[in-house]
């Protein structure tokens, strides 16, 4: 990961129309990720892990984001986390709905190593070097696996892990997002087109993908439109 | 991962009933690992993957050793690996019977990363700080995940990107074969009562467990009894 990496929209074309595997949640941060590895000229394709969610409206949504941000490919790909429990998002546990401290317990244990994990074995198949996902240090969870240095781990993994790596010379973890507040990627996106309504951040978003504006994950999203002047495009459950 | 990773049995009972989780292949090599997290006194949860191979008596013979060598449990998570494909083990691509150079068609993309991510997030479940896997770079098929510094930068990243790292400090991730001959893990196993009859190696083994004794796999594990000097515990189907 560069510095360059840090700045949302890179530096211009560098894709060169080579492949990239994206990871894509739904939620809007992945999207915003999905718009810029394009911008930057990568043959995207698009990764998605269904792991045992609570719902299945964001898996929907990545769906319809990988399609309206031209995605050359759009995978979902099953992992039972339940069977390992443990988090609010995959057990029986209630997902909180005012402020906590420290780890909370949404964190799913090891997630976004395992996500990596998958699209680095997808990038190996496809012969892509370049792996993109949207962890946010900023107006972030708390959660230990987005920090930057996580991401510089598993970059440096990467390269010792795979026939990529040893072969081929070099696999690079793109985090654009990793120094953007939540009103930078709210920018971003609207510079790139994206369009937020589609996409569904919510920990406990409705059959229909519509947010309870009252999670973690909501209050993060709203205040990143507030403070971007923005209006909000999230889509509301009625109460 | 220390020198002292290095040895099978380590350094006796330092496990003192910590709750550790153990790569539960079905191979011969697992077993063996399961044998000496046992042997040092830890209290074994059993890890297994059913990642689209070709056959299931390897998970078969996975439940059989978790059950006779004291596993205080046995897990098996599904991840569909055969969504990315790119593997002779996942895709329709045929098992070589002859050796090869380089890193061969059985390596599944990112397989080691995968397993011992998810064995990372039970560990987190369980408040387990140790990992053990079965790796080996001595006589192994060439795959990059199972060298030295592949496991040294895993669990670097383990402790950046969990909870456990972060709040309790230190996960540790054993691979007490990595440096061990076949035939010193043959020996190792024989010591601590491991019935190596009851574990596959075979890349294509049949409906039975019984193993090709062509492949790759077949010829490690022939050529490790053969120079341990004891009788091939394999069961073979008949050509």
């Amino acid at each position: 990961m560069t510095t360059n990496d840090m700045m949302a929209g890179g530096s211009g074309q560098d894709g060169h129309g080579k492949r990239a595997v994206v990871l894509l949640s739904g939620g809007m941060d992945s999207a915003v990720v999905l718009a810029i590895a394009r911008a930057r000229g990568f043959e995207a394709h698009a990764l998605s892990v269904r792991y045992g969610q609570r719902h299945s409206a964001e898996l929907q949504a990545a769906a319809r984001n990988a399609a309206s941000l031209g995605a050359a490919a759009h995978k979902i790909v099953e992992v039972d986390l339940r069977a390992i429990g443990g988090s609010a998002l995959t057990a029986d546990i209630a997902v909180p709905e005012a402020p906590t401290t420290g780890i909370p317990v949404t964190y799913v244990p090891a997630r976004n190593t395992l996500l990596l994990s998958i699209a680095l074995g997808w990038a190996e198949v496809l012969g892509a070097r370049d792996l993109f996902c949207g962890v946010n240090a900023v107006d972030y969870s708390g959660y230990p696996d987005c920090r930057p240095e996580f991401i510089a781990a598993f970059e440096r993994l990467a390269n010792l892990a795979t026939r990529a790596g040893v072969e081929a010379g070099g696999l690079r973890v793109h985090a654009p997002l990793i120094a953007l507040s939540k009103a930078d990627i709210v920018l971003a996106g609207l510079r790139l087109g994206v369009d937020f309504a589609e996409t569904v951040s919510c920990y406990q978003a409705d059959a229909e993908g519509r947010a309870c504006g009252r999670c973690d994950a909501c209050r993060l999203r709203a205040e990143g439109f507030a403070k971007a002047g923005v209006a909000d495009a999230t889509r509301y459950a009625p109460r």
